[in-house]
């Protein structure tokens, strides 16, 4: 094989009660890259589309070199290699953008290399792209991201990553607002401590989340999509937001509540069409307060990166 | 009918990572009592074995009178009724024996009224025991006791409690040290807040602790029996802690932590012979401390409550 097209999607982290822990794929949007064997060692970075320039060329800095990189620099390669990056989702938005970079750049060099790690095993080098975007090398939305599906993150150290079943007619709405919140910023407005109330009601939440996933009770994760740690200190940055977060459960989402670190909302719904209202609902609240928006809807994606051609 | 013989099940409250939240019934120790009709109303004690007398006859300051009473004047029934208490368990030992009484109590003058209240209904009224016996009507004992098996507490407020199957193989092995830790003391030491970077690994715990009971997977569950929250306090409060638990481990348990506030230790495992072994390691390490101990071996009671005759 000599060069690869490959899909890695966008995600939702955080789910509401599992900051840091839970993390979702979505259908769309998400990136694009093509990947092609190159004579001379090194990661080139030849294109980048869909950034508005905001992106740098330079392997070592950019999410989607870092892990190819990492990963070349384990297998102890020379392999070179040049990527087009085709950035198909919105930047600073909330969606796992740079964690779609770094798994599609893995997942993608793993490939044309014929496939000499498994695809769990490919993880670490996806997270070194995130240390480098956020400052953390957190896995909320690289794991999602690379091994598909509902994703609960156990243990940091040692990595410990455990995949749930979700029901079959759950769709994810993601609304993204025409606002940027920075990830950096967005996390150093969090408390360092928070009181052991909070935390034992987060805890049941989490419980219930994860029961309610696994049993297919769609009203358990509906009483289960609460988060009283995170979301009301992250709030505040994102305008609008108890409008949206209402009109999302008066169309009869499931919940809702930030993606990642914001800015866009997501909400999760027992059927599509019920999805499609809620993004509708919401883009109205978001026009309410002066602010355009885009709708994502769709099932939870349980295949992550896939290839194209 | 104008008697009824009850048996109510010894709890495990907390199970490691799960304080507040998470609770489980063993097979053994537990209460019994018996309730009989009488002309007059109100709830009279008549007897209490077992609790080398430190228990009052006084139905409305001992959790056995309070949740009748309690069931009684929401019925408005002015239903008489006498009670004899046989306190198969130890007290103040962590093992939920104020919820086995309010329990036995509540779910015995149900079933002799013609059971008017479902027994999940039961339940608000066995925490008024609970309330009396600790300060805080806290359920993490009482509805394991209730419903059996393995039951998590998404919310207080309102009440929401989760049934979770457990694996067919696990056991509970519980060694109860003849020490005696008082419920609320063990509680005053807790600090009011907690790193929110605990919090995370706690909720990565009670993630992976659902998950691998529902999945049966051992691994999972053992790797996420883990406590950084409550237990590296409250194990100061038991002598030979560190020696007991490593006993356990060693000797094959999937995990071991507190059980409740104290100062009984439980372990899972995964299979009866590994329970009794582990339990004889244990208690093996209590006596290294010089303190003596008895040992439990269960199952995890599905049953909780049941009429003995």
């Amino acid at each position: 094989m000599e060069s690869i097209k490959v899909f890695a999607p966008a995600t939702v982290a955080n789910v509401a009660c599992g900051f840091d822990i839970f993390g979702f794929a979505v259908d769309n949007p998400g990136d694009e890259i093509i990947l092609r064997k190159k004579a001379t060692p090194g990661v080139e970075i030849t294109k980048i589309e869909g950034d508005n320039g905001r992106l740098t060329r330079d392997a070592a800095k950019n999410t989607v070199g870092i892990s190819m990189l990492a990963y070349l620099h384990r297998l102890n390669s020379d392999q070179g290699v040049s990527v087009e990056l085709k950035k198909k989702m919105p930047l600073g938005s909330g969606l796992g953008s740079s964690a779609a970079s770094s798994v599609a750049g893995v997942f993608a060099i793993n490939e044309l290399m014929g496939r000499p790690l498994s695809q769990r095993d490919l993880l670490p080098f996806a997270m070194e792209g995130e240390r480098f975007a956020s400052g953390t090398p957190h896995a909320d939305n690289v794991a999602p991201c690379l091994l598909g599906g509902f994703v609960a993150i156990r243990s940091y150290t040692p990595l410990d990553v455990i995949k749930i079943d979700t029901p079959k007619d759950l769709f994810a709405t993601i609304v993204h607002p025409q606002i940027e919140v920075n990830t950096r910023d967005a996390r150093n407005i969090l408390r360092k401590e928070t009181s052991l109330k909070n935390t034992i009601t987060q805890m049941g939440n989490v419980a219930g989340l994860i029961a309610g996933l696994m049993k297919s009770d769609y009203d358990l994760i509906s009483r289960s999509l609460v988060d009283v740690i995170i979301e009301p200190v992250r709030a505040i940055l994102i305008p609008g937001f108890d409008e949206v977060k209402g009109a999302a459960l008066n169309a009869g989402a499931l919940g809702c509540s930030i993606s990642g670190a914001g800015p866009s909302m997501f909400a999760l719904s027992r059927d599509r069409d019920t999805a499609k209202r809620v993004g509708e609902a919401m883009q109205r609240a978001f026009t309410g307060v002066q602010i355009e928006s885009e709708i994502y809807v769709s099932s939870i994606n349980q295949d992550g990166p896939v290839v194209l051609g």
